[in-house]
């Protein structure tokens, strides 16, 4: 067999412009894969595509070079550019199945249609108009450039990430915290997950309604729940809180103290300090969740938990919803004593996070384009809120009640309970507009009729029309 | 109060180039943070400061509108550029503090110290200077200017990457394979953690000595743990494997079938199909980890359980060790009937994983460079072992006992029972080389009395080093 013959290419002509390396490249995968280019054929060599296409040899050369990093083309020594075999298809045949994993029932997690193109009134997200795509791309950017992509991760997370995030809690008056009471974790729901796995009593305490993700995950580690109701309306009915914590001895109350998820209310000074006495008193430890602080302009000034509380509070954030979901970079801060405990159960999980994340994100927040974004975002949230309240007064009925938590990402709306809640989201979903169903976020039965409303979300066009259409449907359910 | 006063500023000269934005917004940082120019200050106009420094508008222009969205200079219009005012410090006071939450005992994970500079005989860890650093920047420039960072994530992870990694798998022969059955997972823990967190049946067999991630994981989930011996130098003994089993009845065999942790074996082709039969005999599941086999060359041709035994076998696999592990990508493939489930518990955990890295594998997969990755890692693997093994018959001791796996990326030494393996460690370490304790991975007494040699890790001279190190400390041992 002699020595294979040269095919040839042709690399289209591009209008405008000399022809790229790029361009062969381009031409060549098309031709290799659609099998034009059979495996084994030799290449013309570099110094005559040079002269065919008018190119400098260093173009050509590129081009061929990529694709042999691509397993495409094959340089044999002496010989030239190869189109590469395929390897053979390994043939195998199952000899012996065994049984499929018996596995336990998946909690009732609401499933989206990706497809679906329906308005998301309830939606805790922010609006990605509203985010910085822009300067988090220049962030990734610089960071392949410097430092570089680091080949490993910190068990704890990034260290520069964690310095940062301390500064910042430092100058929100959490004076104490260093970059080593900081845990970086996989949104908060990660956080949430350590927690469950780790918390030595078995029972915990949750709001009611709360966050889906929180009671489902605390149910799944085997831990026993009591809610406490959120009133949105009427405040903490804080009494019954005492009675209800009293009785059931939890180990921990998880409590989302700014933006409550789903209702959107945020605890005054004086709950917040009734609660951290109940704390004393009765004896459990407090998770709080403070995702939703940063979302209301001057939220430098809001109180917490943790600032009223101090270091004993564990206390959970998350870049998710402030900056950009898909990064999934959140983090818990914790007692010095603690936090050895809480890196052990975040390892056993995932080891580690995604460094290219962390590091892009400590250059986010250390070029200070945080704050700023911060403040943007709240001043046009604010905008969104009162535009919202507008839109709920013009439109509702008047046995409609809603919130008004004075800026921030959502509010809670209650309805007359003769209103049939699924028909009404059923009715809304035929219309394009997709309301949440909250049944699921109560512990025990549910003391709410209604739904989360966020303002967030949905660009102002978008957000009149999803309140008109949900106002229509509710005016016909209430004047039958 | 007047207007403020001019300050100005002056840009440090940069030799042999023109003075560029980022000169200037490194200087003004540099004056504005050490309190050079106070809150207040107005900055020069950018006509000023571009006549001053012989430079385009442009230039000035773009270095403040950076500083502007910095947070550190405000525009006011019609006015200038200020100085931005820092926000005042919250004054906070704990005033009540609650009680810590208890914990459970973590698992007696090994911490390794970041700063500690020894040769790491055993990590599972490829050397980075073998991987594709420059390659996968690349494909994270190329995601971020197509299709741009996308602002949400898939549960199930990244479509077209489930896609790339579906036809992968189909073309080593599991043919029915598509991308609804592979569920991206935070390197291969997290598949470990979603089968522990799922299985219905309590009880998992895992190999003795194994992977200490996932006995301490299966462990923290509650399951209970019966151990089957590796006898990396006679094979696995599997009489006594079909007596434990048909004893303890588990409802999950979770096997490592090539170059299994810690002890570098690879079950044959009769002892994988001997498995199955025990499967079906006995009526377990099974999990394979097959991160392994991609580390040896030829790896297309390597029988494995899920090649064998069909899709009823889960498969976890990671792009962790082969390909960079600070991405934090692993897959779990599953049968169909079952992919809700898991999907439903790897939302419960972390609701999904980071966008970025999933769609710059995808990118890296669709380029063809990690087949080609694959070979030259392979390649440089062979080589590695072979003068590994040239290095162990030169330096150790006539008693000591080491595997021979053919490639890939670690074997196992057994040393004679009369070296105390803890000495042995520390006289290493005090040399600079650390060995692992295996202790941790056995599950219940160890039958074997050695450690794992990595020579994927330690670039050839650092590995004759540690070689060296440690048969030095085994010849003082044993002439005793």
């Amino acid at each position: 067999m002699g020595r294979p013959a040269f095919v040839s290419f042709s690399v289209p002509n591009v209008t405008g412009r000399r022809v790229a390396s790029a361009d062969i490249v381009a031409t060549l995968v098309d031709d290799i894969r659609s099998g034009r280019l059979p495996p084994g054929s030799r290449l013309p060599p570099v110094r005559v595509v040079e002269r065919q296409l008018g190119l400098s040899k260093n173009t050509v050369q590129a081009a061929y070079d990529e694709l042999a990093a691509r397993s495409l083309v094959e340089p044999r020594e002496r010989e030239g550019s190869f189109v590469a075999s395929t390897p053979q298809e390994v043939q195998v045949r199952t000899v012996a199945s065994p049984p499929l994993p018996e596995l336990r029932e998946p909690p009732p997690l609401e499933v989206r249609d990706p497809r679906s193109t329906a308005l998301r009134l309830s939606s805790v997200f922010v609006d990605p108009a509203l985010l910085p795509r822009k300067k988090i791309a220049d962030c990734v950017r610089s960071v392949l450039r410097q430092p570089g992509l680091a080949a490993l991760y910190e068990p704890q997370g990034y260290g520069p990430l964690r310095e940062l995030i301390a500064a910042r809690l430092r100058a929100r008056g959490m004076r104490e915290i260093t970059a080593d009471n900081v845990v970086i974790t996989t949104g908060s729901q990660q956080a949430l997950d350590v927690i469950g796995r780790v918390l030595a009593p078995r029972r915990v305490a949750i709001e009611s309604p709360v966050y889906w993700g929180a009671k489902y995950l605390f149910a799944s580690h085997g831990l026993e729940l009591t809610g406490v109701p959120i009133h949105p309306f009427d405040g903490l009915p804080l009494d019954l809180w005492e009675r209800k914590l009293r009785a059931s001895k939890p180990g921990l109350l998880y409590a989302i103290t700014s933006y409550q998820n789903p209702t959107g209310y945020s605890y005054s000074s004086h709950e917040l300090l009734r609660v951290l006495e109940l704390s004393r008193e009765l004896g459990f430890a407090i998770a709080e969740d403070d995702w939703g602080s940063d979302m209301l302009s001057g939220s430098e000034y809001r109180p917490s938990l943790r600032l009223l509380g101090g270091a004993n509070i564990l206390r959970l954030d998350s870049f998710t919803k402030k900056l950009w979901p898909s990064l999934r970079v959140g983090f818990l801060t914790a007692h010095e004593s603690i936090v050895r405990t809480l890196v052990a159960a975040k390892r056993l999980v995932t080891l580690g996070n995604a460094w290219l994340c962390e590091a892009a994100l400590a250059e986010f927040l250390d070029r200070g384009y945080y704050d700023s974004h911060l403040a943007t975002m709240q001043r046009e949230l604010d905008r969104r809120y009162a535009r919202c309240l507008e839109l709920l007064r013009e439109t509702m009925p008047q046995e409609v009640r809603f919130t008004t938590p004075g800026g921030g990402p959502t509010l809670w709306i209650e309805v007359p309970r003769r209103v049939d809640l699924d028909v009404l989201r059923a009715t809304c979903l035929a219309r394009g507009v997709a309301v949440e169903d909250a049944a699921n976020a109560f512990e025990g039965p549910s003391h709410l009729h209604g739904f989360r409303v966020s303002y967030a979300y949905l660009p102002p066009d978008s957000l009149a029309r999803a309140v008109g259409t949900v106002a229509e449907a509710l005016h016909a359910q209430l004047s039958r």
